[in-house]
C-alpha cells in the first residue's frame, strides 16, 4: 500500500456550491485520497469519511481585483487551502474560482519551484482523437521568449508524468508554420526550443501551429503567451457551444429534422462525452513548488473528484520533480548556464 | 445610370485558375461591372463582354516571400493589377493570394491613405444570426495603440458603407471583459476608444468582447493586432471544421445515426449556406487610397463575382473617402491635433 497522498481543496470556488465539492472529496477519499476541504462547515455537514472539512467560511472567489483580494484576505479559504500547501500539511491544491485568486494564492502560498520564472495555466483540451495541453491559457498575459521555452518544457514534463505521454511533441502557437512567423518574442522561441529540445530526451519540438490544424493532432502541447492562449480558448469555447447550438437548432427546424435528430441523439451523445469538460479535471498550475489543480466553476461532483485524481497522479508520479529535471537538462531553467555551455556534449 | 466602376483583378491567386478568376470577372461584368483582368492570356482564352484581359503571366502567388517577390517582381499580376489602381485606371483591386503579397503590393502601389498609419485586413465572419467584421486578421503581427484605434474607426466606416450597418459597434478582443484586462497597448487602445467614440457620430464602442462572446453578436466590428487575429481566425476555421467532421461521423457511425443524417441533411445544407465564405466575398484591405478585397484561394467563380460586387460597392459607397471622414472626426489620423484639443466641443 503506498502512502496516502492528501489534497488541500478550497470549497468556495464551485458554483454549485460547498456541499457538491465536499460531495466530489468524498468520492475521492473513498478511493483512498486523503482530502482537507476548506469552507463553510455549517454548508458542508458532516464530514465523509477521510475528509477533514476546515471550517473557512471566507470567499474571494467572486472578487473584482483577485490578487488585491489573496493579499488582503489571509483567511479566505482559497489561500488557507494553498497556505496549508505550502506548509506541507497537504501534497497538492484543487480549487475552482477565480483563475486569477487561484494563481496568485498558489504563487504566494506555495512559491515557484528553484529556477522558474512564471507559473504557467496549462489546460487539457479534449479535441475528439487529438488531445491537446494548452498553455499558458492565462496566468501571463505577456511573457518574454525564455518564459515560452520553459513552458514547452514544463508542459512536456507534466504530459509525460500525468497524461502518460511518452514523447511529447510540443509547438508553438503562431500565425504561420514557417519558423519565420510570429512576434519577435516567438522567433525567439522557437530557436531556444529548436536547440535545448534537440540535446534532451523525451521531447520533440515540431515547431509552428497554426489554428488550422490545432485541432487536427500534430502537437501534444501548444505553448503560446496567456493573452493569445485565453482568447484561443474561449475562442474554441465560443466556437463550439454556437456551433453545436445551430446544429441543434437545424434538427429542430422542421419534423423531418426533428426525426433526424432523435435518430441521432445516441451518436451526439457520444460526441458530447468526448467533448466534456470535467473528464480532464481542469487546468494545472505549472512552475510550482508542489502540484496545483484549477477546476472550471461549472463543474459537477464528479469533476470536482476528477481534479482531486489529477492532482494524487501528479503528486504520485513526481510531476513537479520531474518537471525541474526536464527543465535542468535542457538548460532552461532561470540561472542556468549559457546555451553554448549546457549543450556541449558531456 | 451611374458611371461605371472598373475594378482590376489578378488572376493568378486562385486555386482554380486564371479561367475561373475570368469566369468570375465575366459574370460581375454582365451586371455592369467594367472588369481588367491581370493573368496569363492564353490560358483564359477569349475575354467576356466587359472584361478586358491584360496579358500578365507571371506569378508570385506562391512566392515564399511575398514581400520580397512584390519588390523584385515588377511585372507579376498582382503587381500590375494594384499598379493600375494606384494610376487610377481602376477604381478597386480585387485579388486572391498571398495575403502577404497583397497586401505589399497594395501598401506599395496603391499606398496609405492620408493619415493612416498601417493598413489591416478585415474580414466579414459569417457567424449564424450574429456576422462580425474581425480586424486585422493578419496584415501587422505587432500594433502600437494608436494603430488599434484607427482600426476600429475603419472598419466602423467600412461597415457602415459596405455593409450598411448604420451605428456598429465597436469592441476589441481581450482576455476579459473588463476595461483593466488585456496586454498595455490594449489598455491605452480602450481608453482612447471610449474617449473618442464619444465624440462621434455612427460609432459605439462597446468595449471588450472574449471568445466566448464573439459569437454571440454583442459587437458587429471586432478589433485585434494581426497576430491574434490570424491565430483567431484559424482557430474559427479549424474548430468548426473538426467539430462538424466530428458531428458528420458521428451520423454515420450506425444505420440510425446514418437515417437520422439523411434526415438532417437539408437542415444542415442551410447551416452550411449561413457559413458559406464565398458569401462574404473575401477581406478588405482597410486604409489605402483605393478600395481592395483579398479572395480567399479556394474560391470559385461565384465568390470571385461577389468579391468583385463587394468592391464596386465600396466605390460606390465612397468607403474610402467616409473612413477618411470618420477617422477624421474622431481626430484619429495620424499627425491630428492631440486629443485634448479634438475633442473639445466647438
Amino acid at each position: 500500500m503506498p502512502e496516502p497522498v492528501t489534497v488541500a481543496v478550497d470549497a468556495n470556488g464551485a458554483d454549485l456550491g460547498p456541499a457538491e465539492v465536499a460531495a466530489g472529496a468524498a468520492a475521492a477519499a473513498s478511493r483512498g485520497t486523503r482530502v482537507l476541504v476548506y469552507g463553510p462547515a455549517e454548508a458542508i455537514g458532516d464530514a465523509p469519511e477521510g475528509v477533514t472539512v476546515v471550517d473557512a467560511p471566507v470567499s474571494i472567489a467572486k472578487a473584482a481585483e483577485p490578487v488585491m483580494a489573496v493579499r488582503s484576505t489571509p483567511d479566505a479559504s482559497i489561500v488557507r487551502a494553498a497556505r496549508a500547501v505550502g506548509a506541507g500539511e497537504a501534497d497538492a491544491l484543487v480549487c475552482g474560482g477565480s483563475t486569477g485568486a487561484a494563481v496568485a494564492a498558489s504563487l504566494f502560498n506555495i512559491r515557484r519551484a528553484r529556477g522558474i520564472y512564471r507559473p504557467a495555466l496549462a489546460l487539457p483540451l479534449p479535441i475528439p482523437g487529438a488531445p491537446v495541453l494548452f498553455l499558458d491559457v492565462g496566468a501571463n498575459v505577456e511573457v518574454r521568449p525564455e518564459h515560452l521555452v520553459q513552458f514547452g518544457f514544463m508542459g512536456a514534463a507534466f504530459a509525460r508524468a500525468v497524461m502518460g505521454i511518452e514523447r511529447p511533441r510540443v509547438a508553438l502557437l503562431s500565425n504561420g508554420e514557417e519558423p519565420t512567423k510570429g512576434t519577435p518574442e516567438l522567433l525567439e522561441a522557437h530557436e531556444q526550443l529548436t536547440a535545448r529540445a534537440a540535446t534532451v530526451e523525451g521531447v520533440e519540438f515540431v515547431g509552428n501551429v497554426e489554428g488550422t490544424t490545432f485541432t487536427e493532432g500534430v502537437a501534444d502541447v501548444v505553448v503560446t503567451d496567456g493573452f493569445t492562449g485565453n482568447v484561443a480558448l474561449k475562442l474554441i469555447e465560443g466556437v463550439s457551444s454556437t456551433l453545436l447550438g445551430a446544429v441543434r437548432g437545424a434538427a429542430e427546424s422542421s419534423a423531418r429534422g426533428r426525426a433526424g435528430g432523435l435518430l441521432l441523439r445516441g451518436a451526439l451523445r457520444g460526441l458530447r462525452d468526448d467533448l466534456d469538460p470535467e473528464a480532464a479535471g481542469g487546468a494545472y498550475i505549472l512552475g510550482l513548488r508542489r502540484v496545483g489543480v484549477v477546476h472550471h466553476g461549472r463543474f459537477t461532483r464528479r469533476g470536482i473528484e476528477r481534479a482531486i485524481g489529477v492532482a494524487e497522479r501528479g503528486v504520485r508520479e513526481r510531476a513537479v520533480e520531474r518537471t525541474q529535471e526536464a527543465l535542468e537538462a535542457a538548460g532552461a531553467l532561470r540561472g542556468a548556464p549559457s546555451e553554448s555551455t549546457a549543450t556541449v556534449p558531456s
